[in-house]
């Protein structure tokens, strides 16, 4: 069926489960069907919006072209699409910000209300019916479970090789049915290598030949570069102190520069027998695996530059047997996050004194991104890193701020904290000494002095019976670094 | 051995791990020969100032005490003693606030540091040498486990029905050895009654007969009673809907009045076979069980007033098989929780507008008990509530606010608030779709105006371009509301 026939199956009101996952394995022409079916109607003076539910981020020929003709209602669970983001700021279009591992079991509860539709991208049909995954899983086998009609995008730009590199599990069911995920390791296969569909839902097959969005890969800036030092030397000190094994502990690392830069470290470092128990596999990771410094690695995506797809497909033989892709119910679930002990490192947008993170607001109000796994790992880590560098904006705004101005990971869940000026161990410090400490190690020199000079007129306060001493603040002036941001362009006082 | 002679082992600077969970099974001699200890010492001019290490919150002969003579350098992970808080919020000690779950782990882990010394209440020594443990098993295994030196209260006060009601699980394992806890139902048992401990360590045994502290059991308060029957009405549309089984799912509740007033509902309503997951076995559960509406209950702890205890003692045999007591690593762990689908019911300080919950600081700066195992359940549940009043100190503080002072639960993690007004189920809602609901539901009346105009005020200024509309704040006079209710004593202005 052409793309514009299947997208014609598609309402307005409809709630669509679309594959994909940081921008591989998402549907590449019915979306774009469907962008333009919504421009004619909305030209026409129809209504004509949806409901759109991923695995996480996509690409421009869907966040992109759907946001555009405004025809996203809702999105959930978590987008970076600047035509996407401005909808939502501008109050165009609503956002659900879950946490991953969340999205699958609230619509297998019912939480969200009907799939009506899912349309989801696959390498491959076998003979049998069941699906062959593409470069991301994601939610896709609840989309395929729960959705009322399917699309199938057939896309062939995939390699054949990633035919038996997925890992789909069947087990998990409703309390009070539940059972334990039988995963003991980041390599473990608990499933099986296709997706199962009830061929009587689907309402289309689309084939197409494109390639997922691919940006370069940025070799690590200095900023990047002095974080993975200090988070390397950290590693380094926690082996020697008995607090880490010799070959460390699975490793899951956001996506990005500085996510990259740290693979590269591990890449050099002394460590060998590495896992990953991630969401993404990047090129980081990749160098990895060629050079056997990591044995094997479980994501559900690959997210690679093209010369990392070059390289990927190049020596798929290799590859193949250390990087198995699961659903993102899998990847992201607490149960199996706590039990391998993951080591999580994540980026952050800020880190109030107290180890207040925010991952998703700029200045408390716009939203950035979503918290996609930050909190399934942070929060289920053996430990908890995050990571920024200490300014923004060419200064003018610092990562460490008085009061973070939203909070995604509370002071319960953030164990370390890294900037490229330092790192700050804040396990077993109560709020005060995490104060003093992110402003000695993290903050950014020229956002010192004025950090130091709020913690202390804060405890002066207290001190003097105005608020408490276990977390100082004060209150009218918590948020005012934000506000001079807004009002000025800069945090700091003229 | 007497308590003086067993306190003097304890020397300044040790980290000592005590038992105790929600003044049950807390140690009841050697904290308070310590607390004269230390007075004597400090009177003479030495410094004598120990870590205290614990389940969760204890009783005045433990944090009272040794809190008074300022005896404690540092306190985790959970506490309500007042002079306790009054010394955390001074200043003068520190307090690491945790969740419960986590503990035992960052323990073991090595990230606190030594454990010098664990003083653990039991129920009783058997000839093999393993204790019987007492009314809360809490953080105990992990103490005897980790503790250089150890010392015992036996207290004869404990019923002897008590033993065989415990079940200590000793198949956790540091990663990456972990398992798959084997529990599948509120009801399993998967370890052993008893707590091994290595004799060699025990230094000391000292002797009790000595009553948990108990207070008194308050019949459910007019607010207490209207949050118990919108969360019975809600449970009811839920399982209308589907989207709850028709013995709904094991329950979470925290302790307090309006938990039990919950309990009393749910004795009283039309669910049969019921079962709770949580931390304490308070009177409304006891209720519960003797009229056979609850099938099962595990804890970590049992919580019970004094006609409670009573009842407890004179009907243990049907209780005996009903009831099982855990280590909290077990009690609250995130696996567990997520795989038996808890309902999590807790209270909470404050909400902001858009479902961000702070469980621990007054006014942002004084901390109240600790975020417990709030935490831990909410996260994980399969659904998440919280409860508290529209307004405390006479309807000077709204309990709805437009920025909460404080986060412990973030937006991600919040699916249903109910205050006496109504209830708010929040799932599948944008953040100022959460925000209208919550004023109109849940808000004192004679808040929703200002709640209004703050909402209305900060999306004008959005629209205008200062700020986002995804969540509308007004920077600048987020907190004020905690601000004046500081300088004025009223959150609403004059």
């Amino acid at each position: 069926m052409s793309a514009d026939e299947a997208a014609a199956l598609i309402r307005h009101g409809d709630n669509v489960g679309m594959s994909g996952f940081t921008g591989a394995g998402y549907p590449k022409a019915v979306p774009l069907a469907l962008a333009r079916q919504i421009e004619q109607a909305t030209q026409a003076g129809e209504t004509f919006r949806i409901g759109v539910w991923t695995g996480a981020s996509t690409a421009p020929e869907l966040d992109g072209a759907l946001a555009r003709v405004g025809g996203m209602q809702l999105r959930m669970p978590y987008q970076s699409d600047p035509a996407c983001r401005a909808r939502i700021n501008a109050g165009e279009m609503e956002y659900l910000d879950l946490h991953l591992s969340h999205v699958a079991q609230f619509v297998w509860f019912g939480f969200f209300g009907k799939l009506h539709a899912a349309v989801v991208e696959v390498a491959g049909i076998r003979e049998d019916g069941r699906l062959i995954p593409s470069s991301s899983i994601g939610n896709n086998k609840t989309w395929l479970d729960q959705a009322d009609k399917i699309i199938l995008e057939v896309n062939s730009w995939h390699p054949e090789g990633l035919d038996g590199m997925h890992d789909v599990y069947y087990g998990t069911r409703l309390p009070p049915h539940r059972k334990p995920i039988p995963l003991l390791d980041a390599g473990d296969r608990i499933g099986e290598p296709y997706l199962r569909v009830d061929p009587d839902k689907v309402v289309a097959v689309v084939e197409t030949c494109s390639p997922d969005r691919n940006s370069a890969f940025a070799p690590p800036d200095e900023v990047s570069r002095r974080i993975a030092e200090h988070i390397l030397e950290f590693f380094d000190h926690e082996v020697r102190r008995g607090r880490l094994p010799a070959n460390l502990l699975p490793l899951q690392s956001g996506v990005g520069n500085t996510a990259n830069a740290v693979l590269s470290g591990l890449n050099q470092g002394p460590y060998e027998g590495l896992a990953a128990y991630t969401e993404v596999l990047q090129d980081g990771m990749l160098e990895m695996l060629k050079s056997g410094k990591l044995r094997f690695a479980s994501a559900t995506a690959l997210s690679l530059s093209p010369a990392g797809t070059e390289d990927f497909i190049a020596n798929l033989a290799h590859y193949r047997d250390r990087v198995v892709l699961r659903p993102q119910e899998i990847s992201n679930h607490p149960e199996v996050i706590r039990r391998l002990g993951v080591i999580a490192m994540n980026g952050m947008i800020e880190t109030d004194l107290y180890g207040h993170v925010n991952s998703t607001h700029v200045m408390g109000t716009r939203i950035m991104n979503g918290i996609g796994g930050s909190g399934d790992f942070a929060r289920n880590a053996y430990l908890s890193i995050f990571m920024t560098g200490s300014t923004a904006k060419d200064g003018a705004i610092s990562c460490i701020v008085p009061m973070a101005s939203h909070v995604d990971h509370t002071e319960h869940d953030v164990q370390v904290v890294v900037t490229e000026q330092g790192l700050a161990d804040l396990r077993g410090l109560a709020p005060r000494r995490r104060a003093r400490l992110l402003i000695e190690r993290c903050a950014h020199p020229s956002y010192r002095d004025a950090l130091l000079d709020y913690v202390e007129r804060a405890e002066a306060a207290a001190r003097a019976g105005r608020g408490g001493m276990h977390t100082p603040h004060s209150l009218g002036e918590a948020l005012s670094w934000h506000e001079r941001y807004e009002q000025a362009g800069h945090m700091l006082k003229g």
